[in-house]
């Protein structure tokens, strides 16, 4: 099935021939009447059943004897252990924790929502009171949070992703001359979905940005921060962006977000927020009318289950021997049926839940629609640009995690399939 | 310690020396140093212990069978059998309920800031865009459907309670001529703090309002829907609104709101919200972006523990066992002390969590401090009225169910104390 050589090189009747070949391997899939699915980040069952032990490792005996009793109403900033265990996982004080419900999604729509009500500490006015509010969105980047934007009315700025982070000397300009950019959206390591880790270069110039906006905060998702692939040997290493924002004096512009979601279990998780005590304080003036506090029972479970550092650590690594090999997988199909062709490039990253992969030019949504006609659903192309657009239609999310390794198998065939035969397609106008 | 006649009729030489003898009584409190609480409708120790099965009852092999998979991403309207139990404890149709995350508060904060950025179906204009909001609030109520009013700007309107309800005619005459007129906070069972029941006459009215805005809401907090006292002997009955509003022709105009905060655990349960089908997919765009979904997984063990509205039943019957006394003490400690001097009077609830006591007029914040100062917190008087503010200075809300029965004794016998106190020195002048 591999190519021989680049597409650009071949001669329209070789191209013509591969495509009459490459057609009639796309009708045997079409006949299997697949039905798969690539398209989000979702853990596979295997991964589910790590936290088994979980579910019941707390018992009434330990909740009834424990002081203040997590049983009840109050801790409207969640139980101390919990937020020291998000502190030792995110490097910061616990001082600056805030630990939630089950989803930190749910926080940073909650954190727009309420600037747009209320401001943020620093605002002269609430946002929704403004003519126009901004989002710097690096692209490709993470279509939910580029929905929140879309929802309030927030224009998305796309900012090109480099291999490092987004491209800095753009960021930097337009967040010091347009005090309508009131914030941007971060997905720091192991980035969704290009995989990649921001450069400690990235990082700090982030930190020392000198913003137009007095209310402009980078929503830091640390989404992956322990999600490594290749255990502890070769893990990114990402800057504590807190620090250095202290360093650079500007210790209320993040916002950082985390959650266990692929620790322990989608959306029965534990999300945190972290951020300056001085936001805080802020934040509370509205929390604590808007609730009496998170569930801390699932907290204290949370704690008793994972326990410390050591326990998220050796949990990680039991994620990454399951799923490792189903990015190894994709990787390894890309490379032999793609490698030589010159049709698409793609990410290899050390952890996360994606491999983003550029096809031609053009070409992405075409990919989209080949797959959808012979059963695989890929992330929708476009969805990780601002408005679903994305400008060159070439990138496409690749989510290897959910399918058993199987389906991964042909449904990574078919995908590599539909990538040739759009680039066939574009390469002879059909 | 009880009064033989009413203080109405004792002569100023009578009250002085009660007063001197009361004062006695109050420093002997006073030495006591007591650090007592009666100031939140929280659950005991006794009634958390109800649900330690709870805990333990749902098991990874359970979950790995189920279909979908509670334990990953999806189902964003909650589980089917959390709906169902929800809409057999509500007496609506599974369709319109919305299981949620832990706390029915976050859900009613969430609607209302919904409305605030989007308005509600109907609306013309999202209500933050508006020149003025302004709702209705039944008073003596609940506090922190206030505090989420006045955190919006949301102009409250008192509107006084009577034995079955609002009073119905004012209800009817400011939402039928005053657009600005949003809502109306409503806990309709077991009311907070007075502990009536809405009448069948009130819930028809309130069901038949003609509002002259047309995205006009009913949030009706059903907090205490199966909350009673005396088991299955005498509960009071609510109306179904949800029928009535639609025989009315005003299918969308009630939000209903639940939880199981007091049925299993406060700040771990299930907190459901009802409408109509319309409203909820007005709801639903922007709910989807907001979260990905709620904690099923503490929905599966609701449903695991609970089962049906029998398990509900029986398990309200064990509530009602440990805080059944409570309420009798509390009662009783009021009729022995309070009984014949006609300065208070109070609700005999048949559920909830709260007695309502009414003192002498321009008293309660007095007692209020009295207490405090010898070691008992109330609720602060006032905060049962919009902006924390009695016009008559009358109303303190009694929450029994909290301390421990030697402690509510003690709690009582001085609130007694201090509430003939604060009487004779009004009497007095002093």
């Amino acid at each position: 099935m591999s190519a021989t050589k680049a597409y650009k090189n071949m001669s329209t009747a070789e191209l013509e021939a591969l495509y009459t070949q490459l057609q009639e391997e796309f009708s045997t899939f079409k006949s299997k009447n697949l039905h798969l699915d690539m398209s989000r980040g979702k853990p596979e069952k295997g991964q589910l059943r790590l936290s088994a032990d979980m579910l019941t490792c707390v018992t009434d005996a330990m909740l009834d004897s424990a002081e203040p009793d997590v049983r009840n109403y109050g801790l409207p900033n969640g139980i101390p252990e919990m937020r020291q265990l998000f502190a030792d996982m995110l490097h910061v004080p616990v001082e600056e924790v805030l630990a939630g419900g089950n989803s930190s999604l749910n926080m940073m729509y909650d954190t727009i929502a309420r600037a747009m009500q209320f401001g943020v500490l620093g605002s002269k006015t609430p946002w929704s009171k403004l003519d126009k509010v901004k989002f710097l969105c690096p692209a490709p980047g993470y279509d939910r949070h580029f929905a929140i934007c879309e929802l309030f009315g927030i224009e998305m700025i796309p900012v090109p992703m480099t291999a490092e982070g987004p491209e800095m000397d753009l960021v930097e300009t337009l967040v010091s001359t347009d005090a309508a950019i009131k914030g941007i959206w971060c997905v720091p390591k192991y980035s969704n979905p290009t995989g990649i880790t921001y450069s400690d270069a990235v990082v700090r110039r982030l930190a020392n940005l000198k913003p137009a906006a007095t209310d402009f905060r980078i929503f830091w998702d640390n989404a992956y921060c322990v999600h490594h692939l290749y255990g502890e040997y070769q893990p990114d290493t990402l800057l504590n962006i807190m620090d250095e924002s202290k360093k650079a004096g500007n210790p209320d512009m993040v916002f950082m977000f985390a959650s266990t979601s692929k620790i322990t279990y989608p959306g029965a998780g534990v999300a945190a927020m972290v951020a300056s005590i001085d936001n805080l304080k802020f934040i509370q003036k509205q929390l604590t009318i808007q609730t009496i506090g998170p569930d801390k029972i699932n907290q204290f479970r949370h704690v008793a289950f994972l326990k410390d550092m050591d326990g998220v650590t050796r949990l990680m690594q039991q994620h990454a021997d399951i799923i490792r090999p189903k990015f190894a997988v994709v990787l390894e199909k890309l490379e032999a049926i793609l490698g030589n062709c010159e049709i698409a490039s793609w990410t290899k990253p050390n952890g996360g839940y994606f491999i983003s992969v550029d096809v031609m030019e053009g070409c992405a949504k075409r990919v989209g629609a080949l797959c959808k006609e012979a059963g695989v659903v890929l992330t929708p192309p476009g969805v990780t640009f601002p408005y679903g657009k994305d400008p060159k239609d070439e990138n496409i999310r690749i989510a290897p995690t959910y399918p058993p390794m199987e389906e991964l198998i042909v449904a990574m065939d078919l995908f590599c399939l539909c990538v040739r035969l759009a680039a066939i397609e574009k390469l002879l106008n059909k």
